[in-house]
């Protein structure tokens, strides 16, 4: 399916890009740090089986922590939803995500939810998978699989750099070694986790991502069950309760879709029935989020009635 | 509008009735102790009109922490967005409802959403009226208001038992005092707080109240405009990121739809353009939910595919 | 006794005193901020029965925290060391003085210690008496003991500000009285505690309680024991683990006395065996304590050894 | 000097050997699970010089956390005063030996003392040496200088241990990397960590590494002044504040002296100008020290007045 450039879509993104100029970009790996503060793209799949964008779409972006949605899906599948879910929470936490207090207090002391990065590194280290090649091998088939089989690709260079930064994410790691709450070599984990993290995508790709979760798990193209519907349903509840970092309960309030952005600037959104939505926009607000993609949201959201409540 | 009995209703409810045996009746206020633990109703106002039932429909209950939503809901309409989320956040948290210690750590030191105790209260605080009595008036007409003007009654036993019993709340009330966040009398507010949460009604009532939400602000009888749009949607939003205390987050993943419950052993639900369901069984788990009401409401949403995500 | 001014000491007073420049009197209530900045005196108790004195003297100011030592040493005269220590515990805490935090995640949640706020209200609560009154009139007894019977005065507008702003100790008693630290009324409780910090004392009488102190409770004029010997050295003991609010690590690893600190700017000191010490300096450091007072502790400390350890 | 077996002293050990009963020799490592519970030595040496002993004082442990007190003494006369504490704190804490907490919510993110585990990594972090086989060998030589010269051993096959078990020392370690505090490679840093912690010893040995501290840093025998006068009381300081892990505030209340505990049960008490204790009783209470040798400790204290409060 060939997607569209949308007049009305490009009014939203230059009516959104100014707000770019109030927050920053991520720079603390410099592959984060060469991207353009005022980089806007966003791209919408109708799983009517429509597609627009507005914005350059083809320009690609690390997934980060959005990936953690991906890593979620590819574990439940893997293990089922009990093995999965004593090992880490289901409930959204006022913390930042990379905090650490709560899975010290916190008894047992398993991560709150799969989205902060505690238990997001839990996650992952539930994936099948003798050994790291094989994990990262079994993510990168699985991401490509939400786009009908399209190579996917990962960014060695920022997954390289984000291993030398990750000290806060070992200190995690081993936490919840000491814990048994994950067990074996800590490098290797991250390195399955960052490479997660470094998987690239443009705008148009996110959406299609999205779209297959808003059709509960279905390929709004093909009509393959890419995973199981309650897979995608888990994986929108948490885009809801804790997608946008510590402004979740916001996001939820005033634009109210599942969705989950990453520090490189994506957000992806998935509009139960409707929407797969993928946004590239670098410049982040205090919470971590893409400013100028949260302005189209809430602007999409407002014009759509996209609220899920 | 009559409520109908409704005989596959019924063996839902004595299907989920044994799971009461496991849990226990809250005791710390004679009222609430005197609950039977096996009481178990339950009814549905669809919005099409029809109201079924199962259970003694007729057995009246307070309200509790279910009243947060619609103090909330009056707040907001007395004092609009921008000064209701300046005085209390929106943003879910992994604390107990009566912690205090995030009002400590949290910059500013605002409660963390409307319906942990310390939130509800800055919540109650700003409700117009120019004393206690006219302010636990307004609150008792708004809530009839949901009912179609039906008259509405506060337990003034249960009130005065919560008063006495309210020291925690005190404590949190004199904290938002000394950081501005409320000011005036402590033990005014107080008395406004527990009449809200004194507020009696019968599953079926509360059916209604959820099914105003579910149509968005509208009666669904006589399509009377209750509450403005905006206020109802942020009140389902609330209900599905902290509706359930420190299970909102698996009870989205596990049934997902807006409910609140209370220590009385209630839950109001509101399946957005569908149902509005009402629930009394006051044996609660160690959450502070109604065990047999969680259970009714998951095989509701298997059923019925009520999920909102 | 007659105290005599000392030469030396007074060279150490205008050495400290410019410190106080970089300060802030404290002025949450108008009795507080009426201190002058560079106010500064100091007195020596030699226990060998000689007073030393440098500065205005005579100038009275209100013993707040300091009070929490006397306090101590009568709720152990009246309750014995079981009751008083089943309610308040004996460990530092990293925390602010008037933190709620720690109470909530201790178990039992009772207070650390009785140098922190909560710890005091509960040792407060412990002494003696019918009536607020004469708990009052207990205490003010107690501290005019320590002066060989000369009369004690407290600061009434003192103590009436502080009631006033007084919501946060309010809190805290709540939260005790939640969790059956304290019973009774809280307000009666405040009245006390307030009384008690609005103590009036020039810095002679200050070093004479210290004196009594650093003698293991004997008076150094008439040898009468005034407390018993192990209530001093409990005393002195919290002094040096948590007398110095958040810098007490800092204050015994640098200067190594026992000392108590009061926001009024106000230190007791009590060397062991050798002197009991009054200071008056209102001028705060961030934690709260007399800039220019730690100034003279710390020369005094290294020109005659005092550390303890 | 010899040190002579003295029957008062094997009737306290006798009274205080019961004792043991109640409480758990630490097992998380094998070499230390192989201790036997109601083991009992302890050695004074009064700095007159005279030594006594009783039980079997030949009987070696390892330091553990006493070691946290001569590395501490170590990187102060490494790096001095200024340096050191701009890298960890004076300040006690109410929170656990391990905790991560405080490191997350202090701002600036440092340890808030050297007594605590990520204060004690810190603390040996900042000891001079090329690699981590000069480290440890000054370490050693350092501790040796106490002994006169006496060769001092290391337990590798504790210290391999120990390195396997490690991961919430890691935790530490990689989260204080991330905020600075430390730099490097973090297994090498536990390598010359738990070096130190395997430094084994006898009762006799540790009096007298407690008398030197005692003494200021002037060996007893020999005159030599082995550790600079400021860092001996610094090091006694911190015991008193922070030695006995959370039961701190309570040893110093009910004993008084400066001490400092390890897991393997041992105990170095250093009485100033008087005695240097060494302890050995390897049944531990619940907070993780010698429950025998807290006994033997509240018994000297009291006959012999060593209480420095």
């Amino acid at each position: 399916m060939t997607c569209r450039s949308n007049e009305s879509l490009s009014k939203l993104v230059e009516e959104a890009r100014p707000y770019a100029a109030s927050g920053r970009v991520a720079d603390y790996i410099p592959a984060l740090g060469r991207a353009e503060k005022d980089d806007l793209s966003v791209a919408i799949f109708d799983i009517g089986n429509e597609c627009y964008y507005a914005g350059d779409y083809k320009k690609k972006f690390t997934l980060q922590s959005i990936s953690k949605v991906l890593a979620l899906a590819l574990a439940l599948s893997d293990r089922g939803f009990d093995y999965v879910f004593s090992h880490v929470g289901m409930e959204p936490t006022g913390d930042p995500f990379n905090s650490i207090s709560k899975l010290e207090t916190s008894v047992p002391s398993k991560p709150l939810n799969p989205m902060i990065n505690a238990g997001a590194l839990a996650v992952t280290h539930m994936i099948n998978g003798r050994d790291n090649k094989e994990k990262i091998d079994r993510i990168i088939r699985f991401v490509s699989s939400f786009l009908d089989g399209a190579p996917v690709t990962c960014n060695w260079e920022t997954a390289q750099s984000e291993m030398e930064t990750a000290d806060l994410n070992r200190a995690l790691c081993y936490f919840m070694k000491q814990h048994g709450i994950i067990e074996g070599d800590v490098e290797d984990l991250l390195r399955v986790y960052t490479a997660q993290c470094a998987i690239e995508m443009n705008c148009f790709d996110l959406a299609r991502v999205g779209a297959v979760l808003a059709l509960n798990g279905v390929d709004p193209e093909t009509g393959k069950q890419i995973i199981a519907e309650n897979v995608a349903r888990i994986c929108k509840t948490f885009m809801v309760t804790c997608g946008m970092y510590n402004a979740s309960g916001e996001f939820a309030i005033k634009i109210g879709i599942p969705a989950k952005s990453g520090v490189s600037g994506g957000i992806m959104g998935a509009v139960p029935g409707r929407y797969g939505i993928g946004i590239f926009g670098p410049s982040l607000d205090e919470k971590g989020n893409s400013i100028a993609g949260m302005k189209i949201l809430e602007m999409l959201a407002r014009e759509q009635q996209l609220s899920i409540f």
